[in-house]
């Protein structure tokens, strides 16, 4: 047996995921991955080349820790920005990757990162009190080379705590405790990302 | 035996309410909170921290006229900008309160107040008559310490009156004789905030 | 008995055109009106005051060929600019006035009128075959007194012939030989509104 | 009997992607035409006139390699920039032309072409690696004329290869070696389209 207790009701999160973040237009074409954790620390994430808004649960697969896979299916290319994430933070227990139209367009409208403050919406984030607080998303340069693109992840995080990151022309990585958290965090994003873009007079 | 006869039907309406609004896109994350007052004077109010698209009728809780929980759970942290509403107008019998793209940008752009003139739209508000008529929607600074904002809002109150009124980086504040009316002056507020941005070259 | 036999199927086809115009986000609020001319020569009208989006089969009332009720009902204050179009034109079976963003920008930015040219989705309008065609919306002064405002529009009729017309800060009449053709011109007027305004910079 | 055994399932495909693509406000009033390749060499298409969005099984018809009719009824008008996919390109089995606002901005904007460049979005086109590629969205000039317009597509054909076109005012064009595939071409062209529309400021 290849699945575990909880990979069904895990599986049936990243499906109902999907298909909120597609109804927001977050994962055109076959962009995107979405990955949750399982209780005995293997990880269950999205197969490569699916539709996000269209998941059957033969769309998510198992792999442990280290991204190998556990039942014979291929993971995204990307599996590797999902599984150190999971290394790194204990309490993270879900990933999700959207290729947003406003996450792009910050990435080439504000380059190296975007500074958000001042909004009442930043409460939405994990220990966020205050309007009056100030959240860096970092930019990365896109990279086909997933272990070199999450080497310059790594490098950040060892110098600062985030709660997400854009990916250059790509889309955004964000983390939380369980999937509902971290749709709240996407949701927050894709708004705050909105406001600062409109107010910068892209859209 | 903590709810009125008419309690489940305030609910079902806050429920439905929350739902349309969220179609709109108008409460992202779990921002937003709306009420309705009951026939014996305490107020039906959704519960802290829930989706307000998503709300159960658990979601909804009591309380009554000053605030103050009848059932045991928690009201928003925003509690008192509903109840004074309903102190100072009893013709007032819903306040809701969304968190829309739309009312985020109004406050960065037009920063104290913006004013409404000349749209047939204006007659949705209760009393409006002519689209020849001047709306103004004030913008009131942000503040985690809510009796010190209600202030504000007090004080403005006092000298003027107005249908809504706008939190800085945070959202929109409008009320009615009923939840339907109350939510045709939020579909009217959005649409003529959405004309004056653009307009103002912002989006 | 007050309706006619066609009465049942034309009220349907209105609210489902309701509908559809309410998904697309034309009537926020209680705005807009629509019609549809019966075989014997009376009209069936929205009555005044409801949300279009949501309109059930006792919101549709019948009016003779003056405006006047014929059950006891009351239509909308704009009734006379849809009977001076039926009494006009023979073959006008529907008139439809949605109050879109686009239409209302379109009247504070282009003021007297819009000129469409150049686009393959003029030939959706009734005897337009190219898309090397003009197409000109008058904008009239918006006017609460509405038998001058009908005026406006006949003086501008016996002058010119035109598929739509907007009256400033408030919303488009268009008409067609059916509800399904006035849909379709009025989903080519929306689409062709937008690629104007967002070329003028406004959205 | 006029059809063939793949033809309900091509159908259905047809009416699907019809249904999506207008959810998406791609194909307003009775815009753009679809077509899928059946086994036999025979093409099912879309009716001529009919609403996009709201396709019957009866509105999709069968035609041989050149565009003739086989079942009486009436193809597109442009049924020729179909069938001129299907002889050039034996992999070539669905071509869909939708009528995005986004296509006819780029039109109008960009003129003679759109370059896409750097953008992971790329990887959905069939064939490309990565994103640091290269592609080119040739403009048309728009003509009634159709096989005056066949003829510029295959001069431009004839130079270089394409994943789709545009036609100036009008639409796109884009085909696959599947339904499945030539949406997913689609939905990334969109979103690539509304990109760059976005960072040259017009939206």
């Amino acid at each position: 047996m290849n699945y575990t207790d909880d990979f069904p009701h895990a599986a049936q999160q990243l499906i109902d995921a999907g298909r909120f973040i597609d109804s927001k237009g977050w994962v055109p074409a076959t962009s995107g991955n979405f990955s949750a954790r399982l209780n005995d620390g293997t990880i269950a994430i999205t197969v490569s080349g699916r539709h996000k808004g269209r998941l059957q649960v033969e769309d998510i697969m198992r792999i442990d820790s280290d991204g190998n896979s556990l039942d014979g299916k291929t993971p995204s290319a990307e599996t590797l920005l999902h599984t150190q994430l999971y290394q790194r933070f204990p309490s993270v227990h879900s990933v999700l990757h959207p290729h947003s139209l406003n996450a792009t367009l910050v990435s080439r409208v504000f380059k190296t990162e975007i500074v958000l403050e001042n909004y009442e919406l930043l409460k939405a984030f994990a220990g966020i009190k205050t309007h009056e607080s100030r959240l860096v998303v970092p930019v990365f340069a896109n990279d086909q080379d997933i272990p070199r693109l999450a080497k310059q992840v790594d490098a950040y995080l060892n110098q600062q705590s985030i709660h997400a990151y854009i990916i250059d022309g790509h889309g955004l990585y964000t983390w939380g405790n369980s999937v509902q958290e971290t749709l709240r965090h996407l949701e927050a994003l894709d708004f705050l990302f909105e406001c600062e873009l409109k107010l910068h007079g892209v859209k």
